[in-house]
């Protein structure tokens, strides 16, 4: 049996694994990236620590290589670019500074590409050459695999799908456009729906908790549990979430999008929702061949992600 | 010197015409497709026709292949369907048949991916493998390049990009939904708009052209001249047009995009108001590598493509 390590760099934590070849963690640790020092050598300082731990504790185990999810863009030669959370990679080397440190072939990539790598290797994805996933959290992200390969697209920002505008001057989005797909269809989204709603004096449960524990899980709970606003906000998060993936398989006719993110905890609530706007909104031709599925990697996404695009890169 | 034979296929017209392997049209005809004896052996035998009258006029040259664009879908096999215009195609083995007629290679694909094809061999898609050409008229239909070859997706139907909805419960399509990219961003569009503001009294140098005489090309015409109303429609046209092209940019990252279409006759005075709303509505990152272009392959886009097909596969 083979292993490699996955390391997940967020916003806030590192998140790092040991993971075998048939996608099971056997290790992991998590330690805050620190990026209050606003430094590009304490974050790689704390992406060492991690990798370090993890190989002292798996001495037993030969490691063959390292894989990196960065919330920013990689070139082929692991050099990162990133714009939003942790702002001090500015054309840096990881890749070439970790191989060093290490002596192990050391691969990085977007997150939400080795989201779809980890579903491709490890989950849904199986089996399938041209399909997306897409991670819905604080924004919409997604990994697009084409031919059976993650697309990068000229400058390796391919799947941004995020920002496609769908309501030209409508909801105002942290890009600085109005009309963002993910102004509407993120996690985000339906919590700053909800929370408005709850301060016009609107009836609904959500109340409860208000206003700093309204997030997704909650919004999906009180739907389940009958409350009519809730249903509402999630009804129209999945009808816009359908409106975007129609968008995409109308463009790409792909085989299949995979859900993935805080959402998709929702299971069957969310998926038939999901499904029934899509067809809607997809034309019928390429509907036809198109299936949605929930994405696998749950929590652990990032490490099982990053460690599939090193166990894919090694295959190659 | 090698050539082959390209054939069009249109709702009117049959448009077919000898082209050598620089894109010269050495020998061209247009007959009428027949679409009104609803039956698909009349219209394959006027493809017949076409191909058999040009092979009989230019019996001294060395015909290698030939190839066909249809307004619809086909497979790598060459069979073909076809949702619109004519309906008399379906899971047709057009390739196989021409094949057998003329003893020579067939290839069949879609009239916009051919339109893309053609502009990758003879056009302004020389040297690029990541880019996608739209043709603007009645709808909006893409080509999609991707890592140097057309992308067809799952079964055929790709780059169905007019049906990308922009605007949710927006204006109405012949498609059944509302608020697709062609219903807003089509030469068809801004003729309905015109003759919407033209009825409604309002003041403007179109009047003179209501209702036969309103096309696309007046509309540039009369807003070059000076004329608001036209100016206005002309502006909102590039606006959507801006906003799906980024759109793509945003999900695929390509190099380029191609204006094709009666529309891209505007030249400079179209690109240049384009390119100024794409920039707008593209993720910077992706907008940095990223050029708009004017299709070259104008009138002849059909004839040109569908021999670039032929060309092309003969090549692979």
């Amino acid at each position: 049996m083979s292993f490699c390590i996955g390391v997940d760099l967020g916003g806030t934590f590192i998140k790092a694994g040991v993971v075998n070849d048939r996608g099971d963690i056997v290790d992991s640790l998590q330690i805050p990236t620190g990026v209050e020092a606003n430094s590009s050598s304490v974050v790689m300082q704390n992406i060492k620590d991690s990798i370090k731990n993890l190989m002292e504790k798996n001495k037993d185990k030969k490691i063959k290589a390292i894989g990196v999810g960065v919330p920013g863009i990689a070139d082929d030669k692991g050099n990162i670019n990133i714009f939003s959370n942790i702002r001090v990679f500015e054309n840096y080397p990881m890749a070439k500074e970790l191989s060093q440190e290490f002596k192990l072939p050391v691969f990085v990539d977007n997150d939400a590409n080795n989201a779809a790598t980890g579903e491709f290797l490890f989950g849904a994805g199986k089996g399938m050459n041209n399909f997306f996933v897409i991670t819905v959290g604080t924004g919409i992200g997604a990994g697009i695999f084409i031919n059976g390969k993650i697309y990068h697209g000229k400058n390796g920002c391919a799947g941004e799908v995020g920002h496609m505008l769908i309501d030209l001057d409508g909801r105002p989005c942290g890009c600085g456009n109005y009309g963002c797909w993910e102004a509407f269809a993120s996690a985000s989204a339906i919590i700053k729906r909800a929370k408005s709603l709850v301060r016009k004096g609107v009836k609904t449960t959500l109340i409860k908790y208000y206003p700093d524990n309204i997030n997704a899980k909650v919004i999906v709970e009180e739907a389940k549990a009958g409350d009519k606003i809730s249903m509402e906000i999630f009804d129209e998060m999945c009808r816009y979430l359908g409106l975007g993936i129609a968008n995409i398989v109308n463009i790409l006719n792909p085989e299949c999008c995979i859900i993935g993110g805080g959402v998709s905890g929702s299971k069957e609530f969310l998926l038939d929702k999901v499904k029934f706007y899509t067809s809607l909104y997809a034309i019928p031709y390429a509907y036809e061949v198109f299936t949605i599925k929930l994405a696998e990697m749950g929590n652990d996404a990032g490490i099982l992600g990053s460690a599939a695009l090193a166990f894919t890169n090694l295959r190659d």
